[in-house]
């Protein structure tokens, strides 16, 4: 069975001895992510990452999610007491506003978080993103009265979110979508479609899910121009948040997939559900893209997760496993053989996707920091500057993280030899896990696009000049340290 | 659901106008293989392959195999009829000698044929492909009573063959082997030990299986120097080939695996099972390695083979499944979006896996001429470059082709987005099933080391050199053709 440790040490080396972290402390949220009290906040949510979700990893892919004829959905065994443990340690709220019950730390915290979380258990895991990225919309585009019925109740982890985006005849071409939405005339709209692909669709971990959904408003324009995003709950709420109706949204089959067979893939029929207009008539595609580049992010973050994960258990049996003879003479010569990282193929496999790793985390730390500013800076320049970075990082961490990162756990496999191939290992789940990361929010070669025809020209180019400047910048600082590490290191 | 179309006239344009099959129609089997008897021969295997083989393929992986309480394994549904099919139309004897009923034919022309069985199915495809290599070291190393009693069954196909290498505790490093045979003084040994990974180590399709045992004759030397092939029946055999009482050798467990769910891969117990020795006494290593040669190059074209399937699937999604516009304005603007493989990252990924399975078709088919002619020149001079050639070229053809063919087989599947990642489509299972390839019969790395630590220094670089000066050679003769073709190009 694999085991998983969550790397708090490297995650706090990064924050504040690589990318000062601390240097920010006049900034909200930041002073209260002082180094001793996110070392705590890290090393219990490792905890909870390493005992709870890691042990239903294995298990949660054996059993899978369970459609019954009703429509309902059963999670496998420990997930919804594990999503209850990982929502009442406030987890969820992590870096959501106090005034919705949120812990208010920045976003940086929470994505490392979600790295140990994804790690320890993808499936489930994501629940508890999606519902992170579905708040994320919420906060920016909904009503104060959507924020406050809503928010709070996905905060503290009682009900979950979703993202509806994609449908049979489309996906990255979200212009062709067809869902319907009619007014009411009281405000509401009813919705009336088919979405596929839905994550956390459907599921018994909680009392109520809140589907964010595009839709076409009767009469809308053809094409991206046309589409809204809508707010349907499972369970219509009460404005006090008690639960009223069912509303008409059901799961109408799960999905059969390659991996992360513990999270519920839904196909989610809309048959007249109720829902709420969230932000504008027709700009529905640009709210949605909050919520989505909030997962892209979070999806680069899996690519890592799985990368390590699998680093960790090659890296445990290649000190383990004994066979054949070093190059050099016996290492171990007391023993039938030498264990197998006495092998340069070995040592080299296993050094490249750890230099992978740790690169991979900084990026993102460096871009959540970068993130977190942009959000609650007051100098504009900065919050610029900031927001020019996520923008361009984000199709790098996205496209770069996940397909290497799924490479990382191919080669990790290869490392147990035939014994990789075998299910008891865990080392197959993590290559099944990881694919579905060079795929969803978005496919790899959709992030290429938009890298190079929107990131790299937009503003005149503005992000990645900044960035180019900020590597020279610190290439020239650091030119005496670069040539004394060159020197001691011959 | 995914198809296969066998390319037929891509192997008989590689034999006959690029390779010159025909070329060597002097020598015993070419002569009865004239292009007019291959193409029949190549249309009829395709037509088995991809009316028979196919479209069990899904269902295997779904079904995979079942050990009942007594040892016995069963096969998914169908696979005991198709694989009477193949070997009543004489395809696992293809290449064996008619003195055994074999076919006499040249072994390039069973290789073509067991490209398109992997890519209709792999694992079925597999109970024949480990007995053609059983038939292969029965060939070379049995005594005349041994190749008597056992290859007209093989090759007729109602005994199959099996390798028994790895135990739990060894793999690459097999002089650590601990199974032992006792002699009983009549010729025969008693054979106790646990081999693990037993490719069609027990199943329900014939009547009997012909295991071929590595193990340690009481007393023999440690480490590889120690080692001896056996045939270990499991079924005992009368001297007519009637069968006899059970053996003690059974199937102790079926592996739980990332693919190839249609083959039965057994922990297999010898509890004092009774055996014969095969080729010398602790000269066994060596008579399985014609086996492993054997296997290594048919696992090559298993990577081939999945690359190819998983090309051809991608190939025809994208011409149909319809997102997005091209770049350069509508190409099919009565249509709500162009087929993607109008974009040019489309264009690109499914080219260069078509350039590549081309290429690697091409290496194999002429690696296969060449062994074929080692095996029958009477000209020692051909026989040794033959020799030479199959040498180095087997670690770069099980290496390369299984690590690009599933490299290929992921990029394949990325062409379905979302519903790349959903079983149904059949493009995870052609992932899944590549994996394999680039582990068994000596993992890559394993692969590399042969290459670089045997087969280029052999005779002082003998192969490698021939093979540099026939690609100079090839380049002079057609400086010519080069140069036009670069400016038609223009």
């Amino acid at each position: 069975m694999p085991s998983y440790k969550a790397p708090v040490a490297d995650t706090l080396f990064l924050l504040y001895d690589v990318l000062g972290f601390d240097r920010h402390s006049n900034l909200p949220g930041f002073a209260d992510a002082g180094r001793d009290t996110v070392e705590t906040i890290l090393e219990e949510g490792a905890k909870l990452c390493e005992k709870s979700f890691q042990p239903l990893n294995r298990s949660g892919d054996l059993q899978g999610c369970v459609r019954l004829a009703n429509g309902d959905v059963t999670t496998p065994n420990g997930f919804k007491e594990a999503f209850k443990a990982f929502a009442e340690g406030g987890w969820i709220g992590l870096a959501a506003g106090p005034e919705y019950g949120g812990q208010g730390l920045p976003h940086t915290v929470a994505a490392a978080i979600n790295e140990y979380a994804s790690a320890a258990n993808m499936a489930l895991a994501m629940y508890a993103g999606l519902t992170q990225g579905a708040i994320a919309a919420l906060v920016l585009h909904g009503s104060d009265e959507q924020k406050k019925l809503y928010l709070p109740k996905m905060i503290e982890g009682s009900w979950t979110g979703t993202m509806n985006l994609t449908e049979p005849h489309c996906g990255t071409d979200l212009g062709l979508i067809k869902t319907k939405a009619v007014p009411q005339g009281d405000g509401s709209y009813k919705i009336t479609g088919q979405k596929i692909f839905i994550s956390a669709g459907e599921h018994d971990m909680t009392e109520n899910i809140v589907h964010l959904v595009l839709a076409r408003i009767e009469g809308a324009p053809e094409g991206t121009k046309g589409i809204s995003l809508f707010v349907a709950p499972k369970v219509l709420p009460g404005a006090d948040g008690s639960l009223g109706e069912r509303n008409a949204v059901s799961c109408g089959a799960l999905e059969h997939k390659m991996g992360i067979h513990g999270n519920s893939t839904c196909v989610m029929n809309y048959d007249g559900a109720t829902a709420w207009l969230v932000g504008e008539e027709n700009r529905g595609l640009a709210a949605m893209f909050t919520m989505m580049n909030e997962a892209r992010l979070g999806v680069g973050v899996q690519g890592l997760a799985q990368s390590d994960v699998a680093y960790q258990n090659a890296a445990a049996y290649a000190k383990d496993r004994l066979q054949g003879r070093s190059l050099t003479g016996a290492k171990e010569a007391a023993k039938p053989a030498d264990p197998i990282i006495v092998h340069p193929d070995v040592r080299r496999t296993l050094l490249s996707i750890k230099a992978f790793n740790e690169a991979a985390r900084a990026l993102v730390l460096w871009t959540a920091i970068r993130g977190d500013v942009a959000h609650v800076s007051e100098d504009p320049k900065e919050r610029q500057a900031g927001e020019d970075h996520m923008g361009l990082m984000t199709p790098i961490i996205k496209g770069v993280i996940t397909d290497v990162g799924f490479d990382n756990a191919v080669k990790a496999q290869q490392m147990f030899g035939g014994h990789g191939y075998i299910a008891e290992w865990g080392m197959e789940q993590f290559v099944r896990d990881a694919r579905i990361a060079m795929i969803y929010e978005g496919a790899n070669g959709v992030q290429a696009m938009d890298l190079v025809g929107r990131k790299l020209p937009r503003d005149g180019g503005r992000a990645i000049m900044a960035f180019f400047k900020e590597v020279d910048g610190f290439l020239k600082d650091n030119a005496e340290t670069q040539g004394s590490n060159r020197s001691s290191s011959r």
